[in-house]
Parts: C-alpha cells; sequence; structure tokens
C-alpha cells in the first residue's frame, strides 16, 4: 500500500519535471538532458513500484497515513535534487537535497551566494525555475495534489490530509476532503495566477532600480517564479538581491500577496460561498492582522529613529515599504527579502530583529501555506497558560477557555501544549547539531536563528547566514533539511519514521 | 492577614540585616551606620504592619499564600536595597533594586563591574556580606525560614511552601510542612557550614594563583560568602574575576558543593533517615549527574580541540577542572565563574556556548536551590510530548508514562506543559523589552542568554552582558529584576500579583 502510493509519488513527480525541461529546451540550456534525465528515473522507479508491488489492502490508518506522508516528502526532495547535481550546477548531492527540502517545505533557505543565483538566471533557468516551482507544489502539499486530482476513496484520504495540512484543529469541512482539497487548489492557483499577473503589468510598465527595463521574456519568468515563492510562502528568488533588485511597486505587489497567504484557505473558500459574516469573524484571522500592523509600525519607528546605516531610513514610504515587506516575509514565513545591495538583516536595529525573531514563531493562519507554529496554535497556548493560571488561582473551580466563539476542548489544549514542548525540544536539539559545526563566524546567535528558521520553514537567519547556509557542514545541512520537513508537516510524521516502534507489527 | 505576615517578615530582615551592620562597624567601616538606619526602617515598618493592622482571620487559601509570596519578596528586596543607596555604594535605587532581586533570587547577575567589586571588598566588606548574604536566605526561602522557627498551625503554611518550593511535584512530605522545613533548613546550613570550613583549610594552606596567601580575616570571609552564594546557587562573588581569583584545590570545592546544592534536599534527608535505596534510586538524581558528566566530557573535548585563545587549553587537568566547573556552575544556575582574568564566557568555543545555553535553561533538581526548568519538569515535558506522539500514532490505546517509578497523572503532565508554555512566554517578553534597550553593544544573543539567565536565574550571559548588566537602561533593569523574582517563585506568585482578577473580592 505504501510502495504503490509511493509510485504514483514518483510518477507525479516525473510529470511536473516535464515543465522545466521543456523550458530548460526551448531556452536552449544545456541542463535540459540533466532534469530529462530525472525525469527517466523517477518514471521507472515509479513503474517498479507501482507494477511489482501489489497493495495487500486498501485501507489506512494513522500511521500508514503518517509513513505515506514523510516518505513522499524525503522522496521527492531527494529525486527533486537530482538535475543539480546531473547538470553540475550544484555538485554536491548534499547541498542540492537541502536546497530541494527548502524548496517543498517552502523555506527558501539556499545554499546558493547572491552570485551564484544571477550567474544561473543567465544560464539555468529551467532549474531556477524548478527550484521555486518546488514551493509552489510544497506549499499546498503534494498529496493532497495527488488526492485532489484522483479517483478513489476520500475516507482513504482523511489520514493524509490530517498529516498534511497545518493548524491545530482540523476544519469540519474535511471529511468531504477530496472535494475540498480541490476547491482549495483553485483558489491557490487563481491567487498565483493573479500574483503572476500583476507582477508582469508592473515589470512592463517600470523601470528596475538599476535604471534598466526587463524584457518579456525575463518579466513573464521572473513573475511566474515570484508567483510560486509567494504561494507556497516560500522565499527562493532567482536574483542573488531577492526582491531588492526590482521596484517599490512590484514589492508591495508582493507584500500584500505574502499576507494573503498568510491567511486560512477556509476564509477565501467562505467568501466564495458569500459567508462574509463568518469569514470575517475569525479571530485568527484579526489577531494575524494586527500582529503584522503593530510589529510593522515599531519597526517603522524604530529604523527612522535607532541609529542604523540602512540607506532607507530617512525617506518615511521607503521606511514603510521595507518595514511591511520584511514583517510580512518573516510571518508569512516567505523569507524574501527588500534590503538594498550591500546591506542585509544585520544591519536592522536590534528592536526590529527581536520583533522578527518572535514573528519567526508565529507563522501564518492554520490552513495558509505559510510554516511556523501558526496562529491559532500561539493563540490556544495562552488559553491553556491562561486556564492554568486560573487554576493555580482557585483550583475548585470550573473554568472553559474559548477561542473563536466555541470551547477548546481539554484535548486541543493539551495537543497544543504538547505540541509546543516537543517543538521546543527539537529546536534545542537542531540548535546543538549546529554548534558542533566548525563554520567560519558561526555563533551562538546564527545558530539559533538558523534553527528557528529551518524549523519554521522561514528562510533567512541573522549573522553570517544572513547570506545562506553554503557555511554549514554536510552534517548540519542534513540535520537542517530535516529540520526543514519537521517543520512543514509538522513535526509527527518524520519523527514517527525515525521511531524504532513505527516499524514493528503489531 | 496578609500584612501581618508581611510585618513579621520586616522584622525578620531587620534581624537579619544586624549581621552585616556588626560586621560593618567592627572593621570601622563608614557604611555600617547605612545598614544600621535599613535596620530600623524595616523595624518600624514590622511593627507599624503588625501592631496596627488586626488580621481578621487566620487561615490561608492559594490566592493569599501567593500573594504573601510576592509582596515578601519584593519587600526584601525592596528594602534590603536601601543600605547601598544609603552609603551610596550603589548610588542608583534601581541598580540596587537590580541587585537584591538578584540576590534573593540567587541569580547572581550584578550590575557592578570586576573593578567596583574590587574596590568594594577593601572598604565595604559589610555590605559585600549582606550582598551574598542574600542568596543564602533567599536560597531556601524567606518564609519557609519564618515558618521553620515560628509557632503556629502548619496548616496554614502549606500553601506558602507550595508556593515557595522549586519544582513541579509537591512532595508526600509537605504535610509536615513545619517539621520537614526545619530538617532541610539544619541540613542547609550543615552543607553551607562544611563548605566554609573546606574552604578555609584550602585557602589556610594553598597561595593564590597570584603567589600571595589570604589574611586569616579574609580568608574566613572570602569562605563564608561563598558558602552562601554556593549554598543559595547565587554566584554573587567578592571579587572581581570571581572564583578564577583562587587555586584549583578552592575551584574544585566549590564545584562539587555547587553540585551537591544543585541536588532535591529531599534525598539527602532521605539518606539521614538511612532509606539508601530510596534515595539513590532517584531518577533525577541520575539523570542530573548525566547531564553534567556528559556536558563537562563535551566541553572539556571541545576546548581541547577548537580554535580557541582560552590560555589553559593546553593543560588537560585544567582543562577538565573549568569544563566541569562552568558546567555545574551552568546546571545547578550559580552561575560562578573559574575562567581566568582577561577572558570570560564568549571566548569559549561555539559548541560549549551551545550547551552551557541549554543548560540554562534545565536547572538544578526539584527540591534544590536551583532554579531554571528544573530536572524532573524537563522529565515531565519529554514523557508528556512522549505520550501525545504515542496518542497520535495509535489514537485508541490507552497509554500512561512514568517517573520515579509511578505513573504520572494527567494533571501533572498538563501542569508541566502549561507551564512551559507560560515559561516560553514570559521569556519571549523579557527578550522584548530587553530589545527596546538602545545600550552599548546589546545584541539578539545578549538580549536573547541574559532574558534566559535571569528567568532561570543564572547570572551571567553572553556578549557584553558577560561582564555585567550595568549597560541596561532603568526598564530593563526593573524588567530583569522581576524577571529573575519570576523565575525564582516558579511564576505564577508574581504573574498573580501583577492580574486584575487577584485583588477583586470574591
Amino acid at each position: 500500500m505504501i510502495f504503490s502510493t509511493l509510485g504514483r509519488i514518483a510518477i507525479v513527480l516525473s510529470v511536473l519535471l516535464v515543465i522545466p525541461a521543456v523550458l530548460a529546451l526551448s531556452l536552449g540550456e544545456s541542463s535540459w538532458w540533466a532534469i530529462a534525465t530525472t525525469v527517466g528515473i523517477s518514471l521507472v522507479i515509479g513503474l517498479v513500484l507501482m507494477l511489482c508491488i501489489k497493495p495487500k489492502d486498501k485501507v489506512i490508518f494513522a500511521k500508514e497515513g503518517l509513513i505515506i506522508v514523510s516518505l513522499s516528502w524525503i522522496y521527492v526532495s531527494a529525486i527533486g535534487a537530482l538535475p543539480f547535481v546531473i547538470s553540475g550546477a550544484i555538485p554536491n548531492y548534499i547541498d542540492a537535497f537541502f536546497e530541494m527540502c527548502s524548496g517543498f517545505s517552502t523555506t527558501g533557505a539556499t545554499i546558493l551566494t547572491g552570485d551564484q543565483i544571477d550567474a544561473m538566471y543567465l544560464v539555468d533557468k529551467g532549474l531556477l525555475f524548478w527550484r521555486s516551482f518546488t514551493h509552489w507544489i510544497g506549499g499546498m502539499g503534494v498529496i493532497v495534489f495527488l488526492m485532489a486530482f484522483e479517483t478513489g476513496s476520500s475516507d482513504r484520504g482523511m489520514h493524509i490530509l490530517r498529516a498534511e495540512m497545518p493548524g491545530p484543529i482540523v476544519d469540519k469541512i474535511v471529511p468531504r476532503a477530496r472535494n475540498t482539497a480541490k476547491i482549495l487548489y483553485l483558489l491557490y492557483i487563481g491567487f498565483t495566477v493573479a500574483e503572476a499577473i500583476a507582477l508582469i503589468i508592473v515589470g512592463a510598465c517600470t523601470k528596475l532600480p538599476n535604471g534598466e527595463m526587463l524584457s518579456w521574456g525575463e518579466n513573464i519568468f521572473d513573475a511566474v517564479v515570484h508567483a510560486f515563492g509567494t504561494a507556497g510562502t516560500g522565499g527562493f528568488s532567482v536574483r542573488g538581491i531577492s526582491i531588492a533588485y526590482y521596484g517599490a511597486a512590484y514589492q508591495w505587489i508582493i507584500t500584500v500577496f505574502m499576507i494573503l497567504f498568510g491567511i486560512n484557505f477556509n476564509l477565501y473558500y467562505l467568501m466564495l460561498l458569500r459567508k462574509f459574516r463568518q469569514a470575517f469573524g475569525s479571530r485568527e484571522l484579526w489577531i494575524f492582522i494586527a500582529i503584522i500592523v503593530v510589529s510593522a509600525t515599531a519597526l517603522s519607528i524604530n529604523i527612522a529613529t535607532a541609529v542604523t546605516d540602512l540607506p532607507f531610513r530617512d525617506n518615511a514610504h521607503d521606511v514603510i515599504r521595507h518595514s511591511l515587506f520584511q514583517v510580512a516575509a518573516f510571518i508569512s514565513t516567505t523569507g524574501y527579502s527588500s534590503i538594498p545591495n550591500g546591506y542585509n538583516i544585520n544591519n536592522f536595529p536590534l528592536l526590529s530583529l527581536g520583533i522578527l525573531f518572535l514573528l519567526m514563531f508565529i507563522g501564518g493562519c492554520a490552513g495558509s501555506t505559510g510554516g511556523g507554529l501558526k496562529v491559532s496554535r500561539v493563540v490556544i497556548l495562552c488559553k491553556a497558560v491562561q486556564k492554568e493560571l486560573r487554576r493555580v488561582l482557585h483550583p475548585r473551580h470550573a473554568n472553559a477557555v474559548k477561542f473563536e466563539g466555541k470551547i477548546i476542548a481539554d484535548e486541543t489544549l493539551h495537543g497544543v501544549t504538547s505540541y509546543f514542548g516537543l517543538y521546543m525540544l527539537l529546536l534545542a536539539a537542531t540548535f546543538i547539531v549546529l554548534c558542533f559545526d566548525g563554520g567560519t563566524g558561526l555563533s551562538v546567535e546564527t545558530n539559533i536563528t538558523a534553527a528557528v528558521s529551518c524549523i519554521n520553514n522561514i528562510g533567512p537567519a541573522y549573522g553570517v547566514a544572513a547570506s545562506g547556509y553554503y557555511m554549514y557542514n554536510w552534517l548540519s545541512k542534513i540535520v537542517m533539511s530535516f529540520a526543514m520537513l519537521i517543520g512543514r508537516l509538522e513535526i509527527y510524521p518524520i519523527l514517527l519514521m525515525f521511531s524504532p516502534t513505527t516499524w514493528i507489527k503489531r
């Protein structure tokens, strides 16, 4: 059963890889054959798995669902890395695996330097397209994708959906999983297309900060890959200095869409059904927006008044734009950067760095493509704490806490607090492995922020890792790769993979 | 009722202050009158509170117990700071309040520079004695102290003991609160005396690293104050370079006692009762020791092999001694330093810094004078996570987790996970307030470690705060002062003080 599903995943992957292969071929890039070879490899693996191993039974339990999800994500990252290695664009396989885990988990952490990205832009657009495309695929979940467009029992998918969908509470629309997934996917596609079109229009009408205009081909290419990166809340850019390469209007559009993709997609679904009151009644939505407004205001004031050498600090509009961009990039866990060439996140004043660091933990809304703890989980954590405080004060009084108008079940409260404990333990474990690394310039601050960034699927970190993760050694990169997958799949699936009891038959 | 208890605390404080006043007077130090004035002030406050306000009823509920505890600790810190301000040793009241919160909470964070401490050693031994004495008082809890030596119903003290005793599980010996407190106090005094004697012997027999010998008076004074600092797991030293001022044997003794004071005192009590099997059967004890052994080994290897400019790295004995000293200082939350003059914690290699950072969170055993989360709470947190993982894998199987041979009640598990959530939220809040500070050299790393250090009652932090907390502004100092008290009292008492519902009559 597990192998048969994996086989289907392998075939889907090879189909998806055809797109960058065709793009590379049409642009006359030599890397097209590297992608084509990978298409062949994945096709063969898929056919072997599907034809040679017959499923014994068709029922998926929680355990099998979790195993399928983890194996699929590891598979697509492992095979998706091949084009980079075969073409020589990223010669080291571990680097390529890191890059793909970062892509599919929608993290956006890269081992490429800005110069390397700019060089690839000239000769390897096909590979760069694939790199960003993985964000888009990873955003909604490879398996939700599979389920949405295949025929079969919808019951079967439930456990998988539960494992792959972000957020602490499985929504009531889940039982109709297949239909819901289809609608959510159409919304996802719609938003991505809308963003790409908006970016194309801006790209066609305005000059770049360097005074040049994008050619038509480049304009469309850049718009599509950045739309992919925003939609999946990933953050890979095709430019060495990320979104700072483009003008103010371009940055505003990406800011707006980063926020939109950080919101629960079920709310858009409710709006489609004209249930506006229910959609705008979401507490999580307003808390998310409130955090953004407060943080962006604080950043703006901080940048304008603190001692800093950021070049845009004297222009009010620039300060607000960059502040909001950076806040949206961190809370939505996209991780794009609008910081001008020659500067990086380390040039931000202390308070801004502190706020952005805390935003890393919060992440987007449940049911969005954003990573992190999710706003609703943070709120429920606060409620659990509030309940415990009341219990300490009045041990014999009954007390219940509410969220979104409903009483939160004790099981949910305990689930969230235990999840948080596990999350912090994994963060500590990732951090300490990174400390074994003797990489140049690494510090406690760099390693803390790198661990937080990977597990929350953000991308950038502070210190030397602000310019990429190339200084880390192979062990750190492997651990961070799994940390990114763990973060994307909300811990349990990947962790159970490594538990010996998972593999014992009961 | 609350005021009458506070009145008693005030009188106890004034009695305790008589000791440094007499010391200062006998040494002919001018600050004796500053201490004597404070004795008078606290005596008057105490008498007014006790005589003018008659208690209406004698029953203490959970809420009143928590309020009494918080108010007492704030009171002793606020009044205990007066001698420093009146004598001019620490002219700024907020600095002195910080120093006293640090003292009573057994943190050991200081706003004094090394040079200032060395200067005070020459003319203000009375004040330095008081500074270290607060560690000793704070170690076992001012109120447990009060209870142990007063007559009265023992029921009454239960809620207070519960609030003031560290650790997640209130032990079964608590109902016999008054007697137990007395025995624990005698053990505490016994260990302190033993350490002081050991230090006096070493001080009398060996030369200091600078080649001199301590005079008899200095030797006894230093031994007593450092025994106070170790017993309370505080960390204030009377030397600018802390324990690095003394020789290897001196450091070894302090290392041993830091570890001993990090162990649950109930185990010593059990040993007194000859229940050795029960005492050595404590899982928490062995986990605590295992963490120390593993961490110290890792630090030793790391210091000996990594690129670092620490002067002692070529001598195996020195490396082991400093590693074990630093590990013991961090996990017991004492925070003494053995790092030679001219170097500080920032000279340690990355892995060592990472390990010490994580040890900050763990802290000592429950029922010890150590701060931090406590070993048993960390273990229970892991068990709660383990239980949740099993629940995800087998939703319908019953599963229970055990610690110390007993099944942990769900209430305890939820209590610990909620506590951890609250703890992390407070850590984040403290961190972000510190980020508002424009102090010289402050960084994200410094502020994270400073917040962690204060809330876990360690003392030292990384970055510029490695040499003290003088660069922070008044707001940061006040917030850190309360963070230290919050950490010492395990959050709830102080937090409830600030909750408006606490003050509403029901």
